[in-house]
């Protein structure tokens, strides 16, 4: 069995956007497993946009990383060798100890993935992982959408909207607005990812492109991206419309405060209800995720959008990626198959 | 019986503040009664900050107000005349035709006034009108205050504001933080008001004050006035916090757009919910503040601040007193007895 494992660790804290320069792929040979320990081969991990939040100084506790030391994110692993009675090897694992090849884990790090059947392992990172849950979480519970709803999604060839789009419509939303930057996303929204309609925001200003979009106005708004978005998202809305704020991707690499929209004051006009979330906090929806969508990942009605980069020495490519617009759906790191 | 009524008419539309010349003193002979319709004496009308967005151009059923003609706003008047069985002589009404000495008014118009033991007739523009009702909707349906939790209220010595300390208190609330404008207000917030601590928001920055007043945090804020007091308010909320914004009336004389709060971003990394909403969805509410408060107002131990400018021809004078922060608490406008 191996113990020469191999991971990433930060190295240096980033000024604006990102650089391979502050990550360094490093070895490390393990420890002989400790009791109530169990071995995991990594399979899978996700990388994502609020890890660019993460990569600031702040406390550990509230999610920042620390310097030359492991990294988190959401994996998924085979239990290769175990000192537990709860964790059998050959299991299927979802756990946070993402950025490396294997990770020694105790069973409260670890949730159970179910077999659920035609549902391809990944999609446990992708539909039923931290953005497929962020999309249904911002549609039912944030932004409430009912049937024959308008609901305006930014960046909808990504992680979350990616998920959203196709949600929404099963959902029964009348009509689907996606935001995306470039023409093929664009037309894989419209194509594949259940939009009625969507725009390149490179195109014009998207107060413009969101007018004609969506002239009888909106309902609800799922903000992946902040700054101008919002603030046409804000001019839209109807009276009594909502915004499920689940992430701000624009912002993250921003070393300036946030341009804010300069109509927010239309929250108060128009009694919009602006709301931000946390996908952890609402962990208890993945069952009810599980029992909508499985039937149609099942049936292939839905397909889950992943791009995924294959082999570990390609992880910081596949994170820095995310900023330069290369993924389309979920951007997932195969690490093993 | 009286056929000569005294009105006031908005002239033309302010750039900025409003000035006495935007507004004329005009006579009217009232035609004899129509089948199905009462005159209505006024004794009391109220002048609010939202009559400032009516004065700016705009449809006139969104509330706006037309050049040279009888403007609206929430008045109590008695009946002095019928020509309709569901209207007798003598009975108190709420109705929206303000700003003139007499009314013309359909049953259909006018809302029955409660003669509630012991609550002061003027109680029903303040208390009971919309200020006291945007207070309680705001802390209980909006912010959903719970006992022990802490709350910042801005413009604390104002219509809303007077009324918000007091209840919040009475539902259980901890820290209460007000700010308001001047040295007397703020000893009123404290000494009368149901305020724990408030500060003078010309003594130095917002968010310092708000700092040293809530170090711990804070659970709610019902915004009366946008700008610096949100973002300070957005800084200090705790994970899941929440914004009740019913008005901003730092900013309803502003050419330009509002300066938005640089931190907005924190909606979503805090998950705080920010929710503007509008008093008239709520009119549902008022039974339950009936319930709730007047017992409280009948044994004296809340007692609804008013600024009451007697006259009708001082009606004028009264609004643009607003701007300048010469009301504690509701401002009316007596007219009679």
């Amino acid at each position: 069995m191996t113990r020469t494992i191999h991971a990433v660790h930060q190295v240096s804290r980033p000024q604006g956007a990102p650089t391979a320069e502050n990550f360094a792929f490093v070895t490390e040979e393990l420890a002989p497993l400790a009791e109530g320990t169990a071995l995991v081969e990594n399979l899978y991990f996700s990388v994502d946009p609020y890890m660019r939040q993460a990569m600031d100084e702040g406390p550990v506790a509230e999610g920042h990383w620390a310097l030359d030391a492991p990294l988190e994110g959401r994996s998924l692993g085979r239990v290769i060798e175990s000192r537990t009675p709860a964790l059998a090897v050959g299991e299927i694992v979802g756990h946070r100890k993402a950025w490396r090849t294997h990770a020694v884990v105790t069973p409260d790090e670890t949730r159970r993935i179910p077999d659920l059947a035609g549902v391809p392992l990944s999609a446990h990172l992708s539909a039923f992982g931290g953005t497929g849950l962020t999309a249904w979480v911002g549609l039912t519970r944030i932004a409430r959408l009912q049937p024959g709803e308008s609901i305006f999604v930014s960046a909808a060839a990504g992680g979350v909207g990616s998920a959203a789009g196709q949600l929404a419509k099963l959902i029964g939303a009348g009509r689907v607005i996606g935001s995306a930057g470039s023409p093929a996303k664009v037309k894989l929204a419209t194509e594949r990812l259940g939009y009625d309609v969507a725009f390149d925001y490179h195109d014009g200003p998207v107060m413009e492109q969101l007018r004609a979009a969506a002239p009888d106005g909106l309902d609800a708004y799922l903000d992946n991206v902040g700054g101008d978005h919002l603030e046409a998202a804000i001019e839209r809305l109807r009276e009594n419309g909502r915004i499920a704020w689940s992430g701000a991707i624009a912002q993250y690499n921003s070393t300036e405060a946030p341009a804010a929209p300069r109509n927010l004051f239309e929250v108060n006009l128009k009694a919009l209800r602006m709301e931000g979330f946390l996908v952890r906090q609402h962990m208890d929806a993945l069952p009810e995720l599980y029992e909508f969508l499985a039937p149609h990942l099942a049936s292939g009605r839905v397909v889950p959008e992943e791009t995924v980069v294959e082999g570990f020495d390609r992880s910081v490519e596949a994170f820095l990626g995310l900023f330069r617009g290369e993924n389309t759906g979920k951007m997932l790191v195969k690490v093993a198959d």
